[in-house]
C-alpha cells in the first residue's frame, strides 16, 4: 500500500509486528482481564468465599481464548497450563488484583491514565491472538475460510464466548443471555478482525501482514481507548455493579449527591475531573432487579465513581438533567 | 437374504447404497432441520433479535451430529465448517426459511406433500450419518461395539442430544428435560439403527451392507412419513407452539372454532382436508404453563393448523369430542 | 526412606504397587459409585422413570474421571466405552444396585462392615487413577507440573468435577454450587494426591513410587474409613436425603423418637449399636429447604438410620443433647 510508504509507516508497522507480547503486554492483558472479572457482580464475594473458584475464573478470563480454540481444533485444552511462566504471571496478577494489602494494585490500575495504557496494551495482545488462531487453523485447514474465522474469533474473544460457563464456576447462571445472542463490543471487534485476517490468510487482501497488523491494532486500540465503541454498539454500555463501603444514602437529594460526587472525585482523582460532565450527561443509570444498586458507565470510566457513590433508588435518579 | 433375491430388490438396494447425499438429500435435511428450529417456541423472535444466534442454532440443528461425534472421537468439532459448500448451502436454507420475502419458502415447504417428501429425504440422510459414524468409530476401535453404537447414535441424532446446549444459544434453558431422560422418536430410531449397524460392523448380522441400508431406510422413512411413530412411542407426540398473527379469540366457542378451522383449512390446503377428522379425533391439545398457548400435533401435521388457530384457554378445549 | 526399611514395609509397598485393580477393586469402585448416585435426591425416581438416563449418570459416576481427563488431553472421551469388560461390569453393578429383587445388593452393601470394606477398596483405585493421570500427562508434557496436577486431579475426582453436568443428565440443575466453589472431601484429597504425585513425577520428592503409593493409599483409606475426614473438612459432612416408607411422624416427641431409633437400630443392626452414641453426639441434623426432610450423617453411617427414621420438623430436633 502506497499510503504506508508515503507516511513512512512501514518501519513502524514492521516494528510492531516483531513486538514480543511477553512479558509487558501479557501482564497488561492479565491485569485488565482479572480486573474485569473483579468488576462482575458477586465476584468479590466469591474471591473471599472460594479463592480456588475465583482463581479458576480468572484463568478462564486470561486463557479462555486458548482453551476454546484448543477445544475447537481438538488440541489439549490444558495446554495453557503447560506454559508455566505465563500461568504463574497470571496467577500473580490474580492475587495482586484481588488480595493485595490496601487494595493497592487495583486502586492504582483503576486510575484513568494507568487503566487507559493497560487497556491499550491488552488490545494489542488481541491482534496477536486473533492472528495466532487464524494461522493455526490455516495450517490444518488450507482454504477453510470459515474454520479460520471461527478459530481466530474463539482465540481472540474466548473469555467472552465462554462467559456462561465461566459464570457457572462462580455459581452464577444466566442462560437468558450470551455473547452470541447479544455480542459485546470486544466480541464484535474480534470477529471483524478474524474475518479480515482470514481473508488475508486466503490471499483475498492485497496487503502485507505487518501492515494489516498495524491497521487492525490501531483501530481496536483507538476505538477502545477513546471510548468510541459506544458509537459502534450503543447498547454495549454495560451495567456494572459498584460495591462500596461508604455509599450515600438514598434520602440524599440528587443535587447533594452530585455535589458530593464532584467533591470526592475532585479530591481523589483530579485528572478525571474534566471528564465528569461528559460522563454524567451522556450516560444514564439503571437499577437492576436486585438489592444491590447498579449504575451504567462506559468501560474506561468505571473507576470514576467507584468508591464514591451507590445510588439506592432508581426513581430518584436523574443524573442526565 | 433370499427375500431380496426373490423380490428383485438387490438392484434397488445397491442403487440406494450408491446414492449421493449431495446436493438434494442434504438440502432436504437442511430445510427440515431449520424448519424444526423455526417451530421451536421463541425461535422466530430470536431470528429477529439476533440473527447470528439464530444462524448458529440452525447450524447446530444441521451439523449437530457431526460436531458431537467429532467431540466424542477427539476430532476437531470445527471440521463441518471446513466443508464450505455444505456450510453455504445450509446457511442459504437458513436464510430462506427464516427471512424469505412473503415467507414463501417456509410456506411452500409446509404444504403436506412437499413436507412429506422433504422429511422422507431427510430420513434417508440419517441412514448415511449413522453408518458414517459407526464406520468412523470402527476404524479406530475395532470390536469396540459400544463405541460404535455411541458414535453412530451421536452422528445420527446429534442435534437432539445437543438440544440443551442448542437452546442455550437461543437463551432458553430447560434443565428438567433432555433427550436422555425422555427420548424423542428420532433419537430412539437412530439408537436402534446405530445398534443394528454396529452389530453388522462386528459381523454379528448375516446380511449385506446395502441390504441393511435398504431395510433401515425403508423402516425409518415409512415410519416417519406415515406418522406411525406414535405407535412406537405414544408420548412422542410433541407439544408445539403455534405462533400466528390472525389467531382466534378464546371467547369463540369450540364449535365455531372448529368450523372456522375447517373453513380455513378448506380454503388454504384442500389436500389436507380429509386428514382433519383423523387429526382432531386422535390427538388432544395441551396448554403449557406459559402465556403462549400450545397445542400438540403429530409432527407431520403441524402445518395443518399452523396459521389458522391458536386456542387460548385449555378448559374450553374438547377437540377430541 | 529408612522408615520403610526399618519397618519392613518395602515388600508390602511393592506388593501394593503391583496390585491389579481388575476385577475386585474396580467392582468395589463401581458399587460404591452407583450407591452414591442412588443416594442423591431424586435418583431413585429417575431410575424408575428413565433407566437410560440413570445408566448414563451411573457411567459418569464410574468413568467420569476417564472422560474428563480424556477431554482435557484431547483423547477420545468415548474411550472408556471401548473397554467392554469394564463397561459391562459397571453396567451389571448399576443394574444390581438399582433393580435387584428385594433390593438385596444395595441392602447388603449398606451394612457397615461391607460398606467400609468396599469404600476402602474404592479409595485404593483412586490412587491408581491419580497416578495414571499424572503419568499420562507427564508423557505428553514433560516438566508441565500444572498439567500433571490438573489431569491427575481430573482423573481421580472426575465424577465430582463433572457433577453439574451429571445432574443435568438426570434433569437436575444446581448452578449455585459446584466442586470448585465448595470442594468436597474426595475432591480435596484427590487434589492433594495429584500435587504429591506430580511433584514426584518431576523428581522433587526423594522417594520411590511404590512407597509414595503406599503412603497415599494408607492416608486416604484410613481417613475415609475412620470418618476422620470431618477433621480435614468440618463442612464436608453431607446432607443426605433419607427416603423411607415407614418413617416416624413429626408429632412424636424426640425422646420417644430416640428410643424408637435405638430399638430399631438394636433390632436391625446390632453391630452398629455401639456406634450410635458417637453418631448422635458428634453430628447434627439439618433440614433442607424442600419438602423432603433430610438429616446429615457421616458418609459411612448413612445406613445406620436409613429405613428407620425421617425427622419431619427441624425445630424439634435436638439429637445432640
Amino acid at each position: 500500500m502506497d499510503v504506508f510508504g508515503s507516511l513512512n509507516l512501514n518501519e513502524l508497522a514492521l516494528g510492531l509486528s516483531n513486538l514480543s507480547m511477553f512479558p509487558c503486554f501479557d501482564t497488561a492483558h492479565y491485569i485488565i482481564s482479572v480486573m474485569s472479572l473483579r468488576e462482575q457482580p458477586g465476584a468479590l464475594e466469591v474471591s473471599q468465599r472460594s479463592p480456588f473458584a475465583c482463581w479458576f475464573s480468572s484463568m478462564l478470563y486470561c486463557f479462555g481464548g486458548a482453551v476454546l480454540s484448543a477445544l475447537m481444533m481438538a488440541d489439549a485444552p490444558v495446554a495453557p497450563l503447560s506454559n508455566t511462566t505465563n500461568l504463574l504471571l497470571a496467577s500473580l496478577m490474580w492475587y495482586l488484583v484481588f488480595y493485595c494489602p490496601l487494595d493497592a494494585v487495583y486502586s492504582l490500575a483503576s486510575v484513568l491514565p494507568v487503566r487507559l495504557v493497560l487497556t491499550a496494551m491488552k488490545e494489542v495482545t488481541r491482534t496477536w491472538k486473533v492472528l495466532g488462531g487464524v494461522t493455526q487453523a490455516g495450517r490444518k485447514y488450507k482454504d477453510g475460510l470459515f474454520v479460520m474465522i471461527a478459530v481466530g474469533w474463539a482465540k481472540g474473544a474466548g473469555g467472552g464466548l465462554l462467559s456462561n460457563f465461566e459464570q457457572l464456576v462462580r455459581g452464577v447462571w444466566k442462560p437468558e443471555t450470551n455473547e452470541l445472542l447479544k455480542m459485546s463490543y470486544p466480541t464484535k471487534v474480534t470477529l471483524l478482525g478474524s474475518v479480515v485476517f482470514s481473508l488475508h490468510q486466503c490471499r483475498f487482501l492485497p496487503i502485507h501482514t505487518h501492515q494489516l497488523i498495524f491497521i487492525y491494532t490501531l483501530f481496536i486500540v483507538t476505538n477502545k481507548v477513546c471510548g468510541n465503541h459506544s458509537r459502534f454498539n450503543p447498547q454495549s454500555v454495560r451495567v456494572n455493579v459498584l460495591l462500596s463501603k461508604n455509599y450515600l444514602h438514598s434520602d440524599l437529594d440528587i443535587q447533594r449527591h452530585n455535589n458530593t460526587c464532584f467533591l470526592l472525585f475532585h479530591g481523589f482523582y483530579p485528572v478525571s475531573f474534566h471528564l465528569l460532565p461528559v460522563f454524567f450527561c451522556h450516560h444514564y443509570a439503571r437499577a437492576a432487579a436486585s438489592d444491590v444498586t447498579v449504575t451504567s458507565t462506559p468501560n474506561w470510566s468505571i473507576y470514576t465513581i467507584k468508591k464514591t457513590l451507590i445510588i439506592h433508588e432508581y426513581p430518584k435518579l436523574h443524573l442526565a438533567n
